[in-house]
């Protein structure tokens, strides 16, 4: 069975259990508490030598990192991953979209703001953030309000990567109401079957 | 004709020069020269709404961006990307590891010494870039020392991303001669056939 090594909070965990649901993958998550440094320990950083969740157990000692790289693995051969060599080149560029210009933002100011509660002691790099954040979104704003979603007008790993920290930008003080393109996209994508929500246990 | 919106000192644009030479295909080289603010005009965020390079006209009026995405996208049924789910799954990590842990503090502190020329106005990032920096060194070097490839021990679109800016880490201030299987392993990717150097014309 696969093993999910997981920290509840973390957008980027959160991607992987949503497309496991809904994959309807049986998996075991185990829970790694990275504010105790769970994620540094020897034992965790011979599995992911980043130091960073998710891992994802395939076998015993067998190890895959970075949760864009595990949604790809997951979704090969299903309906969440387009066969058609552009279409699947779009959903690429939009992985990688995510995990340079928008996570390192929106992800890093919720962090900073709702779980590490620093707010104040951080409020420059804050601002310098919520800057590049902004333009992240703007960048989504400006494709939603022609597309559904992200590649081929239906939902794919492209959404589960985009939507799991932007639904909770609002953690990290975004103003999600300047977008309504974006915020009818979070509609649509909670109304995926087998939907959950990031605290779903 | 495929088109190359191209930086010429870009490690992100080179990955794809590199690649299109190995893999024999003639293309169009723009030059766009972004200390000039030309990947900020009108035409070039219609292309690329992010504003960076590269970007790949496959034909007119598709676009393609992030490197990672484009040597994916060009890679597709050569040898330059492995096949195999799981094999293909681990270069997926290492592209994202190279976006996210190594392209925006080695390429970025790079850029701010040897091309915009200013170690002494951010001394400070630079510090702190520098130490994310080596640690993904660290990361590549551990896995180097196994393995002479990233990935199934044999060259691939992962060694094409790490090596684009790993080779050029000394323009900023990066001491490579800790890192004998990372130094090995740059003299093996020389040495494959139709390499070109990032400043090849």
């Amino acid at each position: 069975m696969l093993k999910l090594y997981d920290y509840s909070r973390s957008g980027n965990c959160y991607k992987i259990r949503l497309l496991l649901n809904q994959l309807e993958i049986v998996y075991q998550r185990i829970p790694i508490d990275i504010l105790q440094g769970e994620s540094r320990t020897p034992e965790f950083l011979a599995m992911s030598p980043v130091g960073k969740t998710p891992v994802l157990e395939i076998s015993p000692g067998q190890y895959l990192t970075e949760s864009n790289a595990i949604i790809y693995y997951l979704a090969g051969g299903s309906d969440f991953l387009p066969t058609d060599r552009w279409e699947r080149a779009q959903v690429m560029q939009w992985l990688f979209f995510e995990q340079y210009s928008h996570e390192p933002n929106i992800a890093t100011v919720r962090f900073w703001i709702s779980i590490l509660q620093q707010a104040e002691q951080r409020r420059e790099a804050i601002a310098q953030k919520q800057q590049l954040g902004y333009a992240a979104l703007e960048v989504m704003e400006q494709h939603l309000t022609k597309h559904d979603y992200f590649v081929g007008d239906r939902y794919s790993i492209a959404d589960i990567a985009l939507y799991a920290y932007t639904h909770v930008a609002e953690e990290g003080n975004f103003d999600l109401s300047k977008f309504p393109a974006i915020l009818g996209w979070c509609n649509r994508t909670t109304r995926q079957p087998k939907h959950i929500t990031i605290s779903a246990t």
